[in-house]
């Protein structure tokens, strides 16, 4: 299946187009793109056994977050070694775990507007859980996963780096820096799903370039790391880190300007795209 | 108002007790304890407008968390400066912002299993939107508060700062490290809600006291700082730091065992119990 968010409704993505869930199941599961995740078998279990009708055609400009409103949004950093050494730390014994708040969530289609003049570029693969994990194995993981999409962990490296405690977190939450999508890919749609082509390019030019299975803490390790500490819900997303190539790595450092498009893919699943605009500056005040 | 969550339901705490806000509104309100929040100038106005029937009474340890599902909860380290300095770190230049992962949640008053063998408290004050807040000037900020409640913002400090980056919001995140309430008070019932006396006490020990005026960053500039990169939606959660005297910042160190009660207090607020249980241990493996 590949799942999506067309103007605010779940639908499913089909070669003719768009065929709106609700609609096709008579109301057996609702328009929400989010809840779905908590009716995961019983959804996957109709999807199966219906002919679906034919879908609308549809711009991916229209579409929203295929997760619009993840109740907890886990982001993983360091997680290609590549790209550890870019940002000059050593190999985490753990995987470092940061968090992109909810309000940075948006579609794979449109502005990015810029806060700061250090704003950086992660492409990333991010997984939606699509059944409760916790305490589980690494060898059972791929069971709790309901599909992938395409992330990017856009990062204002000004206020994520600031000392003496980076901002993680924060400097990787303003409005817009998480846009996911095109759409959810189901495991079964993939020939090998802990093995795809990541990249991402900056008006045509290639500035990123991995494979998912050079990943550090492989997605079945991070769930089992992950559910250790605490369960994994329905809906929950994993961005699962990024690899070489960001601006804040080279020499000299570059970042996003306005103009710019960003470019970000993964194979079997699809691309997102953002324009980079003029944005609100963020204050960096001095203690109060 | 003094709101609470009882047995999942959304009540008004009066002097006789809690009355259920959907029965007494005659279904204007939910019950849902968080969705409140998103309708909160008219809920204001309407419990400002009713006579409330008699309450009836109960337990604490029947109450839920007050805020059981935010959106985004957001918590501040190192925010008294006698904790920075025991905690070992610089004064912040700007609040360091971390996450409790929504799991973390619980009521006022259970059980709390330890997962290790370095388990801390940290007594705080907690901030409950009422009102969307984005780039809101400090002078303007407490008119998007909704109310202040208690949080614990237990942390295994194992786990916290593994190296090479030190893992804040998932060692602050296991279940039942982040109860809240026992009720949400707003505003108008604390004689100054920027001075209160927090505290915190192990089996009637005193470990913790402080004011809450002795922030580093006082809420009005949490919320400005935080607003300036992002939305601060309604029923969104601020825990604003711990003052000193946590448990690893003792010579020697002193952490949570099996058996000891945690007792957490604000002034005008009320206090949250939990009893320590020995928890599923959580393994810190190597990089696999």
């Amino acid at each position: 299946m590949r799942i999506a968010n067309l103007a605010g409704r779940l639908v499913l993505v089909t070669d003719t187009g768009a065929v709106d869930v609700e609609e096709a199941s008579r109301g057996q599961f609702g328009p929400d793109p989010t809840a779905i995740y908590r009716q995961w078998p019983d959804f996957t279990a109709w999807a199966a056994s219906t002919e679906l009708p034919s879908g609308r055609p549809y711009d991916d400009a229209e579409l929203g977050a295929p997760v619009p409103e993840p109740g907890q949004v886990f982001a993983i950093g360091l997680n290609y070694r590549a790209h550890a050494t870019e940002s000059g730390f050593d190999f985490p014994v753990e995987p470092p775990v940061f968090t992109k708040f909810r309000t940075s969530i948006t579609g794979p289609v449109g502005d990015l507007a810029l806060p700061g003049e250090t704003v950086d570029w992660e492409a990333e693969l991010v997984v939606v859980i699509g059944r409760e994990a916790r305490h589980v194995a690494a060898a059972d993981a791929w069971d709790h996963v309901a599909g992938l999409t395409v992330g990017q962990d856009y990062s204002e490296r000004t206020r994520q780096l600031v000392a003496p405690a980076p901002q993680f977190s924060l400097g990787k939450s303003f409005p817009g820096f998480a846009p996911i999508g095109p759409v959810v890919v189901t495991l079964d749609e993939l020939p090998d799903p802990a093995d795809l082509e990541i990249g991402c390019s900056i008006n045509g030019e290639q500035v990123q370039k991995a494979r998912t299975s050079d990943l550090i803490f492989p997605i079945p390790v991070l769930i089992e790391r992950l559910s250790a500490v605490l369960p994994l819900q329905p809906g929950d997303l994993i961005f699962t880190g990024t690899p070489s190539g960001v601006g804040g790595g080279r020499t000299p450092k570059r970042f996003l300007v306005p103009g710019e498009e960003v470019l970000t893919w993964i194979e079997g699943i699809g691309a997102l795209r953002q324009r980079c605009v003029p944005g609100t500056p963020h204050t960096t005040a001095s203690t109060s």
